[in-house]
């Protein structure tokens, strides 16, 4: 199996990142092809930010599927242009939210998502709200900026620290979900450290990326996810028509 | 008073049918700025070409905010990009879907949307739900092309017609809501022939900015739509990247 | 532009604050016509006043409507009577607290309304889940009565910022709706005060009912606002009927 | 026990069948005292009627509070005035909407009201919802005004039977809930008929009255349902004064 | 009237307050038959306890419907096993939890469970939701044993009280539910304590099942409930198979 | 890595079915291990059938973990007993239910269960409301005896090919979810005949087990699904009591 994970900033240290966390849990048949965008910002943080990150990111997409990529994996915890993907690609695509919440909800009733920045807090409420699971996950920020994951010199890791206790504590949480791929590293130590579940969305994409190549399933293209209309489209944006898209 | 319309499409003849909309509701104190995005698919049906009609949609919000327009209205049906122009804009930014279905709200109890393609029936149901008419309101698909709309030999309008049909018998709707810019010079003679009001969202959302300028309100800059942190864009996105659009 | 904005409680001077914000944000075309109710409570708190505020206020809409107005606006923030008086008129008619989180909807994903009384704060949680707003607004009360508003020598203000102070830090609201007639005059200063978006519902409704006169929309009569059906009312009730409202 | 059974339209026939369907369950020791409204419409239909029969109910309410009775039921399917009802009394007070919507939720997951005319369905619609029942209940309408379910000439029990028949098949109901209290009477036999538990909201009011009486309980004075402030009310409605009603 | 009241935990001495608090309340024409689950936990605590309480109470509600009882009341405030219950039995059953909450809706509108364990709370919540009041009633868990409340010198009552004040302070609950049976025997005392409406879910079920049995009404069987397939059952089980209960 | 599936219902034919589909999908290295329980129904059709599978189901969980199983797979679509096995074991535990609708929302926007018999459906509905679906999925009853799946000669698969029609037509299903374990065979046939996803949860369940053992991850064992307190179990159900349970 060949499987795309993009990242879809574009700071290559944070792919690293990524591409570890993927390889760590890929089944040995499973080939991992690391991406990093190669346009928009460099960081995702917020709504701004999201819509110039998504053009590179379905660039990836198209060309790893024509290049026999089996599935594809969004490695930003906004899952930026999920729907537009699932619409494009042939191959299944899935978010690290979507991967990160389906996958808490397997084990625990309640769980909170601890995310970096403020500006996301709500985007991800509404994201978390849409796979269902409002009623049972809490969204807080850790208010750090994402690339601050990278620096060790940053707060970021007490700040993100201090949400995990109040989300024990005050959310009564059972599990905790880490609302960033650039925190891909840290499930581990931190579910040690506090006794409990900590889930990061790339690892577990990976794995349901495996799951649907298994069973053979790919995006239903009935309804809301049918292919683009062949159309033209003007300017700057001409290489992302539909047409362009497919003669790759 | 400026307002700015903006056709996120690239079709010019569809920006003449909105601004037609737009100036026959507009107070005579207020000066409707007409444009049509310079990039991106000639018309939105689904997720895939929305992605691509933001990028050339902020650019026009930008250069009208630098220009001394005091709101902006997104004109097609999906609100393209609605939550990153309001990261990026000072000035108050509104869909024609949330004015439409807003206005609604105050004549009906129950409506119904008739938008154009199948695809874009979720999406809107989406966008309904996110604005809290998923109780009141449903969703129908004419099953049309949009640019169909502008060709008066298709079967554009006979196939609407049998959706509002349906909206009034089956749903037992109590007002109709259009679902696509390019329906916004039929709601006065659908609502004659139907005997129902009929809601074309480029006139509400032009007297709703209006509104928001008469009543001095602007974007709320505290949390979800804080303006976006300045830092790189890299490659073909480069010229999006905040410090680019601040400076024009 | 003719539009009646009625005060349905029977204290004069409240109205003159409400009439002073209508005309404030009024068109240059439209005249304000603010009565005070001849009938009922001095002050609206909960339930049990409210019931009794409405058949005044809807004596004061038919009369206004035979009169020539176009539009209605209720000027009590628990939105009183206003299922009957879109039954009972063609014109269209719009609530306080509708029209301001309608307003506050158009540029903030969360807010909240500062009422009054503790009694009213259910009530009015109630209309904000009405009108499909229940999961991005709170309801605080700030335990003042609604008279002593008027009172420069009551700590109504005091008590009204500091639950303004508790909605931007422990609700996280990006906008503050003012959850009574009897505050129209304090949006702007509190708006300049808090550094937020700060909503009062009497002006959002002026504006929100040029609106509807200007796209030509009124009441929905099929359905839950068909007119009332003909009948005897009898004792107190007989001036009421249908019959005799529509005499006038 | 001293049970008041009031019927909040004025149309004193009605009163009589739901006097004998009170006093059908009502225990041995239980006095039912069936009163008529003696102000308001003949029948309530919509959203206007239901203003002006609240009065009358209300003072029926305080009346017989005075008097002795221990628990009011008002006896109209549209719950006419119950929260105002809960301010005003210090007994219980229970709409037999309430009553019978909670009682099917004992024996069925999923149930069907039938009311009479469609003007009355949305604001079933809103009351079931509010009792919690919004996913296990829909609404019919058989489209009969209320009063000609006393006309035996009617076809008022043919399209009653007829949307009884739709919701079995189309809803897939397994229970049936009488939409009017007019309807107190037909219960029995239809449930006989088409073999399913058919509940009569006027009959089930009383026993739960009974139920609140036998466990002492009253509703609470703390928050929505706190007594109305004393305070002046002015003109016509003078005499329904928090002060006046307690005088009596 | 003959109405069974099972304690599906195996702790005879708890019986004896459920049985109290049953007859207390019960109409003198009402015999009450409380039994003791024969099989089982001692009590019930979280979800395993409850799957080996099921058979026992099962086998006492075959048993009492044969014997002549007309109603069957679950005296365990998790509801154990009352869709099967109602699956098995013709009389009507009726859960402790399901009638508590019932009765604090017609009495308040905001109410708050206090519950025993924490590992109760979340089992308790899916019932309030599932009853319709998941947006008016909050759980607290007071984190004592189940048993503990029948020991004078536990820390019990002072947990409950101390859950009780933050439930009123904290929730604004107008009224309080007791959430175990054990607590049966304090809900008066609690009441006058506290001064607002305190809801016992015995006595309340208890009231509740003999408004069913006077209004004729049994659980409907068609649909979710409709009686089990006859079927093998195999090994130990064998003895719950539908046609040994039915044999007896 | 070693899962145990577990076919709750006493039919070791099913269990056949059960293992073929597991062991088609499962990784190299992972080792299937399928067994049918010992005691209770021969299938599970409906609330009272569940009760009686779900003692022998948590046996067969608890020996499988002692022998060394890593994660365990519940293979009645009414997910029988998951909260319980959740609470028991410290292995993950997946319903097979919870995986088929987790797994479709991967790839569709809507989709619908279709199962067997008619009893099911609201249970199903439960679970899909529970597991963050309800907006997204119908649920459809074939109307075929679960055990008629296994005969040839029965009419069981043009009924369920009827529904699965009815579904892309009525309901605009974009993925069919196949409601029951006995329907494991039929995935990847009916997806060919259709043309859209067809998704069996016994795969889907197998996949997502050997995800949380990659991940690391096993059930939260803080709320809800703490391990049972010790005690005593009286009666036939002596052998089940967590200590018994422990000892094995």
């Amino acid at each position: 199996m060949r499987i795309l994970v993009v990242n879809p900033n574009t700071t290559q240290s944070m792919t690293q990142t990524i591409e570890a966390a993927a390889k760590a849990v890929a089944s040995t048949s499973t080939e991992i092809v690391a991406v990093t965008s190669s346009m928009g910002p460099v960081s995702i943080e917020g709504y701004y930010d999201e819509v110039f990150a998504i053009p590179g990111l379905l660039l990836e997409i198209a060309k790893a599927e024509k290049g026999g990529a089996q599935a594809a994996v969004i490695a930003c915890f906004d899952d930026t242009g999920l729907d537009a993907a699932r619409a494009l690609a042939t191959i299944p695509v899935i978010g690290i939210c979507e991967a990160a919440v389906a996958t808490a909800a397997f084990i625990a009733q309640r769980f909170t998502v601890v995310t970096t920045m403020e500006r996301s807090r709500l985007p991800l409420e509404h994201l978390v709200h849409r796979y269902g699971m409002g009623a049972r996950a809490k969204v807080r920020a850790a208010d750090i900026p994402v690339l601050s994951l990278e620096d060790p010199s940053s707060d970021a890791l007490p700040r993100l620290r201090a949400q995990i206790t109040a989300a024990l504590h005050e959310d009564k949480a059972e599990a905790i979900v880490l609302g960033c791929a650039g925190m891909a590293d840290l499930a581990a130590e931190l579910s040690h450290e506090f006794g409990v579940p900590v889930i990061d969305g790339v690892s577990a994409a990976v794995k349901h990326a495996e799951t649907l190549i298994s069973l053979g399933l790919t995006t239903a293209k009935r309804g809301a996810y049918a292919s683009p209309v062949e159309k033209p489209y003007l300017g700057l944006m001409e290489v992302f028509s539909p047409t362009h898209m497919a003669a790759g």
